[in-house]
């Protein structure tokens, strides 16, 4: 197997590149714009064939990096089914897969921080985007937030063996990795909180909206945007 | 591949058993005295063969549990070469391996903490004893501890890629996962510490003894005690 993480130092946004080891057949979990050229490269150096960009969720701090990516490689974007857009090849369903060489990657329905968020599964690794971070958990104040339906996201995942690491869409503590069983003892979002408990907790954060949103969201809901951040409505029309 | 990771609560200590997934041969690194029970259960549970323990230094926290395996499995003790021991049945030097099923342990020499201290990878997992720390190092103020080593060795870890995991022998601040990524950018033993600094933060640090130091390393020196603590010359006469 073969694994990259890396690192967006503007956004915080931790991008993920997955590579069948034998094919070289490969996935990236949530890109960045801007960042196409580092990912390209990182790509060129695995002498890997990119196969599918795969978004947790419509992202609301930084535009996908999906756009360039897509014309570059000619591969295939999936996101959640609860995304609802109509620029993406593929909306996963809950268990659904796709192969990229030998490799599976399963999709987790894990709603809450938005809608669409999906948590996906490669071999006992989880890729949380912002449903669980370490030590924390998205946020759910807007773009459909539902703590009710966060808490029994993070319910769901807690019922995967303590050994299975947790890489998540954004960290900001310099924390790179962790796994079920020390989100368990750990994070206070998961701790001993009943239903209510939680969503009083998520409905008092008081957070200010991320600089981006205005821009993102509506970026994201096309499957991204140029290098100077103009939308392409051709990917609208192309994919309805 | 199969993993667990376990904690005794009493030292603090993690223990791993890694098990190959179709031959069932498994190892277990660092097994405490009289946590057998629960190592054995969970052996079963896996439907595995315990082949080796591997131990990766001369514990002075805690006993070893690795004579009550040895002596219900028939399985193979070993640990670095720089541990000097008589006990074992192979002393890993540099770079040798031992194999597992189709799975192979690799010994990584990381001495400092004590002069045996061995870090073993399996796969791109480094089970790092009491050398590298999540967020810190050993100690080297007792038992042949050598800060100038250590930081060799902490160098030497570090030249492994950003994603290889990190396991430690113990942790006490609830953390159970790291990477070599992280903790170059988080540990503060590691970050823009010239060797005379490292030693000189190592030579202050004016920490008390492990309670146990007095048990502990006369009965790890001969591979284990018993269920009451005694230590069993029996093990030394007979590899002697």
């Amino acid at each position: 197997m073969i694994f990259r993480q890396l690192f967006d130092e503007e956004t915080s946004t931790l991008t993920y590149i997955l590579v069948d080891a034998v094919t070289r057949d490969a996935v990236i979990i949530d890109p960045v714009l801007g960042q196409d050229k580092r990912d390209l490269a990182v790509l060129e150096e695995l002498n890997a064939n990119l196969k599918y960009i795969a978004e947790t969720h419509i992202h609301a701090d930084h535009v996908t990096g999906a756009r360039a990516l897509k014309e570059a490689t000619g591969c295939k974007f999936i996101s959640g089914v609860g995304t609802g857009i109509t620029c993406g090849d593929k909306l996963m369903e809950e268990g659904e897969i796709i192969n990229f060489g030998h490799e599976v990657l399963y999709a987790i329905l894990t709603p809450g921080h938005t809608d669409g968020c999906t948590t996906y599964r490669w071999r006992n690794r989880l890729f949380t985007g912002d449903t669980l971070l370490i030590g924390a958990c998205g946020r759910t104040d807007f773009q459909q937030g539902s703590a009710e339906r966060l808490y029994e996201s993070l319910q769901k995942l807690q019922s995967y063996p303590d050994e299975y690491l947790v890489y998540p869409a954004h960290d900001y503590n310099n924390h790179r990795v962790s796994c079920i069983g020390q989100e368990k003892i750990s994070n206070p979002y998961l701790m001993g909180l009943s239903k209510e408990g939680f969503i009083e907790k998520m409905e008092n954060l008081n957070l200010p909206n991320p600089a981006k949103i205005d821009v993102a969201v509506p970026a994201n809901m096309v499957c991204g945007a140029d290098d100077r951040g103009e939308i392409d409505t051709r990917v609208v029309e192309h994919s309805a």
